[in-house]
């Protein structure tokens, strides 16, 4: 497995490579969700190449960056024994030097959910991605479907920008009680911890409201978030029954519709979704 | 020659095209400026693309995205005579379908000059140059000096963003008497068409005064101005000596500074600059 730093080390070693290529970008720490993105690339691909890079600019001034989780003596180790061909693993200013001046912007799918809570957040992952994309060269890259919105921004900007690369979205990978995997769930206090299943849970009561023949968005809105409110430890944020391509509101629930939110547990924010089938 | 006018056909012709290739982006009208990028382009690359395209997202709403000149049958007759390997002609909805929303902004290089006269024209640029790199993914791309601004931005937006290709940029060709060639100068009356020939004079003025030693910016800029205030056609929108990464403008003027100007000549404009040796 090779360990490249710097742009010029990634890029030499990606001329090495032979075949396709496809590249699982993490922020480390990386869970079951992550190892099943590699998984999936590995088998659809002649090579592998996962970044671990914790991107500043994708976190507001109040956010965790400092405190983001980091492991990468672990990291490492994970993806050595999933047989990883190249990990890239920069440091901040390898990405973004002193004079870094462009930024990557998509409109319109960024101003809801996310983007309206995160002002810059996407402005920042758009422009990692699309660095990550130049520099490595992939033929596919694999996205978790648990950052719902994030997976629309970046198919939205490979399309505007006519970038030459298949977007993979993935299934989201759970907890046994049906928690998302998320680096962030280390913030959980063990209550925290056991209260945050109601994410899921009101997902699948949305699920089972969606099958009973219920398609009104607002019914389901609601019924989710009376459900959520009664977790004394949770605040919700959002919660969001929108189009999958545009993120628009719906009125009345539609197929590939998502469902999403967010809500807070202490100082920790997470966020989990489905799409209705 | 082929004819791309989707971008289906151009991935298409583009993934028929052995070793190495060299892209000229322009929006037609083609003069001697433009023929010698290509040429330079087919000496150093094993095919050469050039696009066609007047970009409507660089134009500001009072400029001439309508009538700027347009030309197809005789570019393509000059494109086939010198033996260009493919054409990319798409229309507008081709480059920016409707629900077209990504940008790509390349900050600070762009808020003075060109950028400070014309909002948003170098927003327009850097993203259709991506997507144009994107779609051809040339390993050089030629542009002309006499752009200078231009230049300054798509190399920072190449390497902010770690686009894999190399810019080339090709010395600026002059009509006879030193008039920078231009699609617009064919919007000059026969009066105006030769009061333009100020700029160049201006800058001929500039190189003789610190070719004898006159270090101090803003000497030569006073003399380039009051040289050019003797025209009465003429009127000066800029007159800058910069550096030629940051274009910051200079107290004292060195090796490698951008010495530019835009000039008005009735509603036609007209830039020229030259590097300092």
């Amino acid at each position: 497995m090779i360990i490249a730093k710097t742009v010029a080390e990634m890029k030499k070693a990606r001329n090495a490579l032979k075949g396709s290529v496809g590249l699982v970008p993490t922020m480390g720490y990386l869970h079951e969700g992550h190892l099943t993105l590699v998984r999936r690339s590995k088998a659809e691909n002649m090579a592998t190449v996962v970044s671990i890079f914790v991107n500043p600019t994708q976190f507001g001034p109040g956010e965790d960056f400092g405190k983001y989780p980091r492991a990468p003596e672990v990291d490492l180790e994970m993806l050595e024994k999933l047989k990883t061909d190249v990990v890239f693993m920069p440091m901040p200013d390898v990405i973004y030097p002193p004079e870094f001046n462009t930024w990557v912007t998509v409109e319109k799918v960024t101003e809801r959910l996310e983007g309206a809570v995160r002002p810059g957040h996407f402005r920042g992952v758009a422009t990692v991605v699309n660095k990550l994309f130049n520099i490595v060269r992939p033929d596919k890259a694999y996205f978790g479907q648990k950052d719902a919105q994030q997976c629309v921004v970046v198919k939205k900007m490979v399309s505007d920008l006519n970038m030459p690369l298949e977007i993979v979205i993935v299934s989201t990978v759970r907890e046994p009680d049906g928690l998302a995997m998320s680096s962030r769930n280390v913030y959980l206090s063990p209550e925290e911890r056991k209260a945050a299943v109601v994410l899921s849970r009101s997902l699948k009561l949305a699920e089972d409201m969606i099958a009973g023949g219920e398609m009104n968005a607002d019914k389901v809105r609601e019924a989710m978030r009376s459900l959520i409110n009664r977790e004394p430890r949770a605040f919700i944020d959002y919660i969001s029954i929108a189009d999958g391509a545009t993120l628009d509101e719906l009125i009345e629930v539609k197929k590939d519709a998502v469902i999403s939110l967010a809500v807070r547990f202490g100082r920790t924010r997470l966020l989990d979704n489905m799409v209705v089938k």
